[in-house]
């Protein structure tokens, strides 16, 4: 594989610095290099400054190089979705045209559609459907610039499904050029065989999936659904407990629907992350800053299901670090596009354009710990970047709405454009 | 010119039948074939239908044509934006950003930000330069599947700069392969120089621009800001009426900020359309069914001024032909994405996908008087197409946030893919 050497970019965002989640001031620190240059080789970048410098390092290997001009271009490190369900079966664009022609929700319960139908086509689907369903949607985060992807289980709700999802997961991990990090989520709704029995249903996470999990290694987080009518704070603090036991990191999708103490359970079990957050209290907001929670905010589900975006702005001034994702899910937020969540960061949360950029770099990076990695354009980190065909940050934002990716680099091989 | 030849679509969305303004039911329809294929030739639809029966008329002619295998996937008329100001000089990205920093607007207009500093760079652009930066951006209008435009004119404010983008238009048309409709509006801003005389600017408006623009056949239509603060209904009226004289029909941006008697003026004047109508009145929009007026909905706008969107599916609902559009402009609407415009009309409007796209084609069309040569794949009309990769209409709306352009042809040559 041949060196890549990008230069002359008009702004370089290495987002450079201390490989923890940024917090306040700290999350407008870009880190921009003008007239910006990089240098990676066997995967990883070497080395990251003006091109004049870089010129004199790497001047006379130019011709075995891979050359990229980048004039009047923006260069970010590749963008990291740190909250998606992107392995499932089926689609259900057709219950979103339900809706919209006026079906109530019991409408498209009695027609099969909701969570139940994607668990449904989940479970009927074989693990190289999955495989191959979510691949493709992998394929569309690169062509947004996305090179690091969480994945959650919680589609399956039974042992055999759950460790299928996450097996899928494993192999796309192999055979897709995103990475792709495994969350287990079992806990993510009663299955309807459970209804009325939710203690079973949790017995059954707790005795029989997570040591299955942990056994093969199939995980890095353990993530609840912690919301009114699905699983209790108590309930989902004895789940993240029991996964702590086998290893596994908490994470917890918190105060979405509903304020329900879920940010402060998240302070109080050690989470690395808390999720969506629309109706977190300012007492919860302020534990999670204390405890160092990392928010996962997820503006494109708002945006789709029409409801206030959350707090970003407050977030962020009260010291929480503050990270942005699609939720990519069949329900919720089909969407693939980062660019977006970013644009919605601004206009939606209120945040600066420097501010979502970073919640989608190095902040996205540290809520999935895969921050010595990725996240930042430093040394001896992969070769994820991005080329944006926008002249600055701030066009990234303010031109919403649009794709700007012009190419991208995953582990130093180019993969799009 | 090869002919293009795209077969075996699983959807092609025709939205074929008269070409004419599309209410209730009837924006629902379609058109769908399936397995569906078009023939272009000398720049126009010569053949639709089924895969099939084109074998037939064309099968022996395949070797000279350009084949395009559309399986699986969705065939559209190109889209049409119906409402743009897409030719201005300069650009507002720092602004942005310090609004999101915090400043007021006050803070803006003191650092020369807003309307008038569009005004300021319009004005000192040069045409050339002006060409050349909106053809870009009509580039990113072709990559969305945008194959017609409207722009008005509105950032001179005197009769100099009006009629240089104007005539920058006119060459657009002529240079780019997007057709671009030409839409008079000196009546978009009351210029610094002529505040506390406003009456002076209408005069000059109606004795020196209007003449001007119709000795040199600039434009089409003439369209009004009638908004508190701008231009009252009184003085709208009078401005439209003027263009009427001169053969210019009129449009109105009606109702955007308050409600303001601007739908019941676009009746009353028989405007083809009414733009924006956040707030129009319910006895507005009734007026406007029984005038036949068309609603321009500009949902992304509304989405970035973080306003609740228009009442789209009241308008359908109460008879009123709607069309939507991305408002493209460097203030309240930076955006060249119709696909995104089309999502938005479901989530934020509760239209259903198939009205979407009834609204961004055929009524799109029928508000910028060019129904009889594009908004649907009738033979006769204009070559313009596009291949979506999505399997059907429904998905195209769902998938939200993402464009899912694969391939685009304006008068039947490939432009896109």
């Amino acid at each position: 594989m041949k060196p890549v050497w990008i230069k002359h970019a008009a702004q370089l965002a290495t987002i450079r610095g201390e490989n923890a989640p940024r917090k306040r001031q700290d999350m407008s620190e870009l880190g921009i290099i003008e007239d910006g240059s990089v240098w990676m080789e066997d995967g990883v970048i070497k080395a990251v400054g003006q091109t004049e410098e870089l010129e004199q390092i790497f001047g006379a290997r130019s011709k075995e190089a891979e050359v990229v001009d980048a004039t009047g271009r923006l260069v970010t490190p590749g963008l990291v979705d740190p909250h998606t369900h992107v392995v499932f079966g089926g689609s259900r664009e057709r219950e979103f045209e339900m809706r919209l022609e006026g079906a109530t929700y019991m409408d498209i319960m009695n027609a099969g559609g909701g969570i139940h139908a994607t668990t449904r086509m989940t479970r009927e689907a074989t693990e190289d459907e999955l495989v191959e369903q979510a691949s493709r949607r992998l394929d569309s985060f690169l062509t947004h610039g996305v090179t690091t992807v969480e994945g959650k289980s919680g589609y399956g709700l039974d042992l055999v499904t759950e460790l299928k999802q996450l097996r899928a997961m494993k192999r796309l991990n192999e055979l897709h050029p995103v990475d792709l990090v495994p969350t287990f989520m079992a806990a993510h709704a009663v299955p309807q065989e459970y209804k009325g029995n939710e203690g079973e249903y949790i017995d059954s996470i707790i005795n029989d999936m997570l040591p299955a999990v942990a056994e093969e290694k199939l995980a890095v987080f353990n993530d609840v659904f912690c919301e009114v009518g699905v699983f209790t704070p108590e309930q989902s603090e004895r789940i993240l407990e029991a996964g702590k036991r086998h290893g596994f990191i908490p994470k917890i999708h918190a105060d979405e629907i509903e304020s329900y103490g879920g940010a402060e359970l998240a302070a109080k079990v050690g989470a690395i992350s808390a999720e969506h957050l629309l109706k977190a209290s300012t007492e919860g907001i302020q534990k999670m800053a204390e405890a160092g929670v990392i928010a996962c905010l997820l503006p494109a589900t708002a945006l789709f299901l029409r409801e206030e975006a959350a707090k970003g702005r407050q977030m962020v001034d009260e010291g929480v670090a503050v990270a942005i994702s699609t939720d990519c899910n069949p329900g919720s937020s089909p969407t693939t596009s980062m660019p977006l969540v970013m644009n919605l960061a601004c206009i939606s949360m209120r945040l600066t354009p420097a501010e979502a950029l970073v919640a989608a770099t190095m902040n996205a990076a540290c809520a999935i710990r895969m921050e010595d990695r990725v996240g930042s354009l430093d040394v001896g980190k992969q070769g994820d970047v991005v080329l944006w065909n926008v002249a600055n940050y701030q066009e990234l934002q303010y031109l919403f709405g649009v794709n700007h990716v012009g190419q991208v680099w995953k582990k130093g091989k180019r993969v799009v454009g």
